[in-house]
């Protein structure tokens, strides 16, 4: 496994996502790494994480499939380059379309391990499958479709 | 409108989730009401619910869909039984699956308003289209599956 996460590699001025960004000093920070062909990212939700007593909310669980997903497609378009993912020019993703699937309640208390498999990868355009498990089982199943970032968001700053 | 948020007719045990519980101290306490046959809430993001700087953050966006759908589901349940979301026995909804398509960058710093349409009220499941919009503008249309919360889940306390 690789042990700079992808999200280590984003430009400093795309560092601020409240999910992955190192700079956010409020969000999760969620790091996520090549594991062979897939993707993989670990998160230990704080108490206060909770949708009803002694389960994950499920909107964290579609925020980290979120960032995974998206983190996943520029390690993705860079590989795919071969390029390294701190080599410029960078490349950020966005998301188009998210879907989680809430296949059984998810234990708080205990490491999510995220596993992203790149479904489809294009150079506007990836699709990213991920799936979440607690203490090894499946809660939570996810499908993003990451566009390439329009220039135009960079250049609101 | 109905002045009384739907989240405010949650019993306590069930009012600790993180995006709208009122018993959650770190949370977003989303507040959703009628408004004729459609659902609404508004919020303001904070600074830190940022994508990239000047945006709002999709995971938030996909947490909000999500309070506001389960929220939109128990009271439509509520009406379709003519009582009000106060009256034993409580009704309350996960969330099977959630779908969003963002459909623009959602502007940080103006507030949200989340719409939400009951497109199928059953006894065990309910589905809600969610469109969010920033300063009048159509950003982001979720889709969300809610069932019946499994009584396996309140007796874990």
């Amino acid at each position: 496994m690789n042990m700079k996460a992808f999200q280590d590699s984003y430009p400093d001025e795309l560092s601020h996502c409240y999910g992955c960004g190192s700079n956010n000093e409020y969000g999760h920070r969620l790091k996520s790494y090549w594991d062979g062909d897939f993707t993989i990212a670990h998160f230990n939700p704080e108490p206060w994480h909770t949708a009803i007593p002694g389960y994950v909310y499920g909107g964290l669980i579609a925020s980290l499939i979120d960032c995974h997903a998206t983190g996943s497609a520029a390690a993705a378009a860079f590989r795919a380059e071969e390029r390294e993912m701190d080599s410029d020019p960078p490349i950020r993703f966005v998301t188009a379309s998210l879907k989680v699937d809430y296949l059984a309640p998810t234990p708080l208390g205990v490491e999510l391990e995220l596993c992203g498999e790149l479904l489809e990868v294009g150079k506007r355009k990836v699709i990213v499958a991920v799936l979440v498990k607690a203490g090894g089982k499946i809660c939570a199943r996810g499908r993003v479709v990451a566009v390439i970032m329009p220039e135009s968001m960079v250049s609101l700053e």
